[in-house]
């Protein structure tokens, strides 16, 4: 057999994962896609994804993965307890496991390694800066339960709890927003109930689409919710920001781009590269922590 | 054996139960108390505790239970569908059970029958009106996913996302709430990732008397907290109003008491009754629904 392949990067996230064989000049040799590695939700079923994607690799490339350096980019990457727990059940004998979040691999391939800014925005949310000293800082990402401030969970919240209070007299004004809402999360206190029981961030998510057509449409309460978020959402950036570009990453990019404060919009740039590129970009530096970048090698 | 009771009436919570047997003529023959009965988690499990109370019971009156009248008030009472299982798999033969909110039944218990007000909030938060008319309406009671705004679950919850805020820049004052919080909740966010991971409602309301200290003490941030806790609290009351006398009932009521805008504020009374009262005035006139009381029998 060959020798195995010299680095995998692999972009893991709460719905699936992305991983790529790179050959020693920094070539695609194959890329594979594989099942959710979002390291909140446990090792073992990242490491299931994980697996079955580095197989699925090596029966492309004909190379074994034993003994390859692999640059990991995962959701819930930040914890070190969960890190060294993924290093730890490695099966296949890895040469190097590095981890650092989904995040910061998207904002190191967004610019290329420079310095800039990346306001990933779908589900959740997340700011990320790299700065020209080489640190990265962030802010919002604390998660649905307590955060995610202007996100698409955060946004549907918002508006099934609108329309709670629309239902109970506390926010009497009429809203075509409710109205539609009615149609999809229930008529009456038992039937939102029911709805409710099972909401989590992706459903409330779901809402999204909804709210702005309602706000495209000229609804109040739907464009003041969207206006909200978007200023949450620039609050984010600005508690990171640096005066660098600025690159909307994730399922509501589309939406935001459009509506950000103009100081901000006029800083907004196409995105130069995803995580895995972001992730070889690191592997070619040998940048293992992702609180500290030495630029000094690029720049 | 003796007859059975006639009548017995439970206050069916999510941390307890409580039950009492009455004789023909509305004397108490005896109380007990059980673990949680709040339907939202299961018919059965609340079955479990109710029977076991009633077992009691029987025991201390050395009469039976099958046969009597069940006047039951529960947490997550509202639901046709939970009510009608219930009913269903009573495994003593009861002549009757008749189920409504807790809320409702201390609403009743709290004004004698009579209309009124309650605002009841504790970990969750709701506002009910019976109104001379009869009819009973509510606000807020949502549940903590999307609402029960001003309740000691949303206190916590909102104290602990304004830290993270701080912690990342996006609420740069200072302020000691965010110091004691630290302590509690953790210092950075891998700590306090860990707390929130099992955080419920409960345990976002057991901050409640840090918050309170610390607006006591001065800090700005915990003063404003309360402050538009109890500004959503009013709103939920005026949603409800008939300028009735307003019951405080649950564990923020003396929190909330003092801090209420003067024109409710002067409107507090005690309540004359609890939810037990409450359930054995309705048993007397044959209040089956939540939703209409016949007042014209008591005034």
């Amino acid at each position: 057999m060959k020798n195995p392949i010299p680095l995998v990067v692999i972009d893991g996230g709460g719905s699936g994962s992305r991983l790529r064989a790179v050959d020693a000049d920094g070539g695609v040799l194959a890329e594979a896609t594989s099942g959710p590695s979002n390291l909140t939700y446990g090792v073992d079923k990242a490491w299931r994804s994980v697996s079955s994607g580095l197989e699925t690799l090596s029966e492309m490339t004909a190379r074994p993965v034993a003994g390859a350096r692999l640059w990991c980019g995962f959701a819930g990457g930040r914890s070190p307890q969960k890190q060294a727990a993924f290093r730890d059940s490695d099966p296949f004998g890895m040469a190097e496991i590095v981890i650092v979040t989904d995040g910061v691999a998207s904002l190191v391939g967004a610019h290329a390694g420079l310095p800039g800014i990346v306001l990933a925005v779908g589900t959740g949310v997340a700011a990320f800066a790299l700065r020209a000293d080489g640190t990265v800082v962030s802010s919002s990402a604390w998660g649905y339960k307590i955060g995610d401030e202007g996100s698409g969970g955060w946004l549907g919240n918002r508006a099934v709890a609108l329309l709670a209070r629309h239902l109970d007299g506390r926010h009497p004004e009429p809203s075509s927003l409710f109205n539609q809402l009615r149609l999809e999360v229930g008529r009456d206190f038992n039937a939102i109930q029911l709805w409710l029981a099972d909401a989590d961030a992706t459903r409330f998510a779901s809402l999204v689409p909804l709210i702005v057509t309602e706000a495209e449409a000229g609804d109040r309460v739907a464009r003041e919710l969207l206006a909200q978020a978007v200023e949450e959402l620039a609050i984010a950036v600005r508690a990171v920001d640096t005066g660098q570009p600025i690159a909307l990453l994730g399922g509501l990019a589309r939406v935001v781009a459009s509506r950000l404060p103009p100081d901000l919009k006029a800083r907004v740039i196409p995105a130069k590269g995803n995580a895995l590129d972001g992730l070889q970009i690191m592997a070619a530096h040998g940048w293992r922590s992702e609180d500290h970048l030495p630029l000094e090698a690029v720049m």
